[in-house]
């Protein structure tokens, strides 16, 4: 090695030192508790707004910056607090504010900041899975909480099988692969079948996106899907379902699964399951269940019977990114029977998997998942519940559901705004319609609902989300905050009619 | 409401409060640092044990013993802090110690604690992405990064596509349902085909085996993978790849996709690119790179040159959690063709994507991903680069290639270790053969090494891993640490020659 060589080596050494420092960690985790701190006391008590909204080109210039000015010029020590300081101050001050009780969006809550405690010691220690050796702990967090959350949700103490993935669409994939590979054996091996019908995957219609995409994703095609009709609640219409699976036996047409909602996405409805379990049963159907928003609800005393007839479905997932409300992402998958837990893959690899232990397979959730490497995703959530018990969740459940209550009598009560149906858990759909709207078109009513939807976001004073119902556009709140009060939903509603006011230019 | 359900009510107010207030928050995460920075400290310093073992049932039980103690006595205010760090010490305790300089194991590193940091603040506050305005500034973050590394890769700016998602199994899992798309375009919608020859995947034949489950999971079936012969250096050969997909045009047996590697993961080795994107060219077939492990090479002046011809590929994935030492999961798919980045779904969800913001849907990156809710994967990503620049990940790339370098010598060295292979990068795989193993059959010696790494890594001295290299056990260490210098090395032949001769009951 020539001196040069040497002195090039020797700072990318001081370099590397100084980027993996337990004292530098150290003086810039006390800059991240500080301003993480006082974001959060900001946020919550609704000193800016929601959502910061720049227009996508704008902020991708201003991250392109920032990398750029790193190329140009790294920092050396003692520029690197205020540099780090202003690089975190943006990644605060330029997002959404789910922790704002104006906040009533998605189906994404925020989390408790204490579950993010937890989940950030898996990350910056980056512990993770695919086998047990790599991540001993993390792999029996996530195996205690789906025993306790499992059982919970009905499922018999050590007669279940269960997994967690990223996120609710992978966990449905991954369910959906598992009754695919039960319903067509060879379809694992040699593809989908090539003689006879083609195999139909029977859903609720207001199933997920996620779900069709299983379907194109497996290879049975998007066409392949099957809408079950919805009663007037836009719950799967059992005796409509048992026709169709009448019909399809008739045919010989394969059926994968039937997929029922706990809840739908559009309007929260929960199907009632214990006569769809009846109906599947009868046929010898692979029942899935997308509990991914109410899986949570089994913690409340008033309204677990929303979930009544869940434990009798074959699979079905929760994520507790949800009504759990731990940080994005930890999807739950279970399996009613706990053979079927190895259905989804079916494959050795032995650089990772050990024939020196064979009895630790069992723990190897690669063998499970669709990930590989797979990172710590239940601490959080671990955490919170050791902590506190589960108890909490049933707090946070009733609290937002609660709150969809009251907005929906507030909107009920109101006569410009317009309840599209009754709230089971803490989706509210409705639609303003002000003076100056009634008498127009369903689609003009919902387009300016949507005008107006996006102005107020857009300004930061409310955060609420839009969608699609009876072919027009319509508002949609998941009360998701648990720190949303009645003077906040009756603020919205008057932000709403001051935005509809500007649209129609009075 | 009654009294008694009054006082319920405002019990579980007081309790939501303690949770999501944002002094607790403060007083628990200046706990959490302290711990933090104490243990990454004694880790780096090689105080305690590398991978902290107990039998999977040992540690359930332990994460369930947790639960039933929230579940039995939630904590009141002024013993959360004490219960918070009992919680969290047991997370840190019991887990694999990937910092530790003797951990010299799988394919994930100790990710720079600083970008953990940066990867926390969208835990706790957490941003999460499927449509723009959900996570306006993570979607920035993730499109710079995609432009910057994609660029570095060698694709022309402005003119390709990306997408990051949660880890390198759905990431190739992803570009091949593009390539599948494209391949095959009724399958999507109507299903693979039912007439004609099976479509086939041609790989190379040490690809992950998330590759050939990508196979099975895509309706393809894992038996229509055609593993391409590789050469001396484990490499796929072109040739024989020319070979094969000539026999497949014959036949008219369609071709979803050939998939090298950049690198393979049993030894590390790089695939010839441009004679690879030569042969696909000449057939017509969408060439994917599966560059999970190898995409941060880039960034080295020395080692870039393993990366020829990727930016050739119709698609390729990149891990930034594997060597640009951030956490998991951070797994970037590029596509040379911007209008590929659609092909993987094509759907419609009303109330997730809104009609009077079309323009924003680029920006959704829901559209691209198989995840609906994503979290914010690459704020460590971001802010390490911003910080250092990237010439930080190059300094990486070369401390742990060179390490690797360093080991195989000494492996050569010594009388009584085997390597079997020349490293291209930083895996090394090679075998303890001490006087006592000479002259047994390679699957006895084999065995003997699997043995021998089971027990050193229950010791907790070291952690590596094992394979299996021509039919028998193997050891098998990725350089991963950049910490982890000669002396490890040394030591670490120590430690297998001293577990070796206990495991001989010498």
């Amino acid at each position: 090695m020539s001196a040069a060589e040497q002195d090039a080596a020797s700072e990318a050494r001081r370099r590397i030192d100084e980027l993996y420092s337990p004292e530098r960690f150290g003086e810039l985790a006390e800059t991240w508790r500080r301003l993480l701190t006082s974001h959060l006391r900001s946020v919550e008590s609704s000193s800016g707004k929601v959502l910061n909204w720049n227009p996508p080109e704008v902020n991708v210039r201003e991250a392109e910056r920032q990398l750029a000015a790193g190329e140009g010029s790294p920092v050396a020590g003692d520029q690197l607090e205020a540099r780090f300081q202003e690089l975190a101050e943006q990644c605060l001050s330029r997002g959404q504010n789910l922790h704002d009780p104006r906040y009533i969006g998605h189906q994404v809550p925020p989390p408790s900041p204490i579950a993010g405690l937890f989940d950030a010691l898996g990350t910056v220690t980056n512990q993770v899975m695919a086998v047990y050796e790599m991540g001993p702990w993390a792999t029996a967090v996530e195996r205690a909480l789906i025993h306790r959350w499992g059982e919970a949700l009905g499922l018999p103490a050590g007669r279940f099988a269960g997994l967690i993935t990223s996120g609710g669409s992978l966990a449905n994939l991954t369910a959906l692969l598992t009754a695919r590979n039960v319903a067509l054996p060879e379809a694992w091996e040699h593809g989908l079948p090539q003689e006879g019908p083609r195999p139909a995957l029977v859903v609720h219609a207001d199933a997920h996106y996620g779900i069709a995409r299983s379907a194109g994703m497996l290879g049975l095609g998007t066409q392949q899907v099957i809408r079950a009709p919805l009663d007037e609640r836009r719950r799967m219409d059992p005796d409509a379902l048992d026709a169709i699976l009448a019909g399809l036996a008739r045919d010989g047409t394969p059926v994968v699964a039937v997929v029922a909602c706990s809840c739908a996405t559009p309007i929260g409805a929960f199907d009632s399951l214990p006569q769809i379990a009846d109906v599947c049963e009868r046929h010898g159907v692979w029942l899935h269940v997308d509990a991914a928003h109410g899986g949570g609800m089994i913690f409340s005393e008033t309204r677990r019977g929303l979930l009544d007839g869940l434990a009798r479905a074959d699979s079905f997932i929760c994520d507790a990114h949800k009504m759990l409300f731990v940080p994005a992402l930890c999807a739950f998958v279970f399996y009613k029977r706990p053979e079927h837990r190895f259905e989804a893959f079916r494959q050795e690899a032995p650089y990772l998997f050990d024939p020196s232990a064979p009895a630790a397979a069992d723990y190897d959730v690669g063998l499970m998942t669709v990930e590989c490497t797979k990172r710590a995703a239940a601490f959080g959530l671990w955490g919170v519940w050791s902590l506190f018990g589960s108890r909490i969740f049933g707090d946070l459940v009733d609290a937002t559901c609660d709150g969809a209550l009251r907005l929906h009598s507030l909107i009920v009560e109101a006569d410009d705004f317009e309840p599209l149906h009754e709230p089971q858990g803490n989706i509210v759909v409705f639609r303003h319609v002000p003076d100056w709207l009634r008498g127009q078109s369903l689609e003009a009513i919902g387009d300016a609902n949507r005008e107006i939807r996006r102005r107020l976001i857009l300004s930061g004073r409310y955060y609420l989300t839009q969608t699609s119902l009876g072919g027009a556009g319509a508002l949609r709140c998941t009360v998701m905050n648990p720190l949303t009060v009645e003077a906040h939903f009756a603020g919205l509603l008057e932000a709403l009619r001051d935005i509809g006011r500007q649209v129609a230019g009075l």
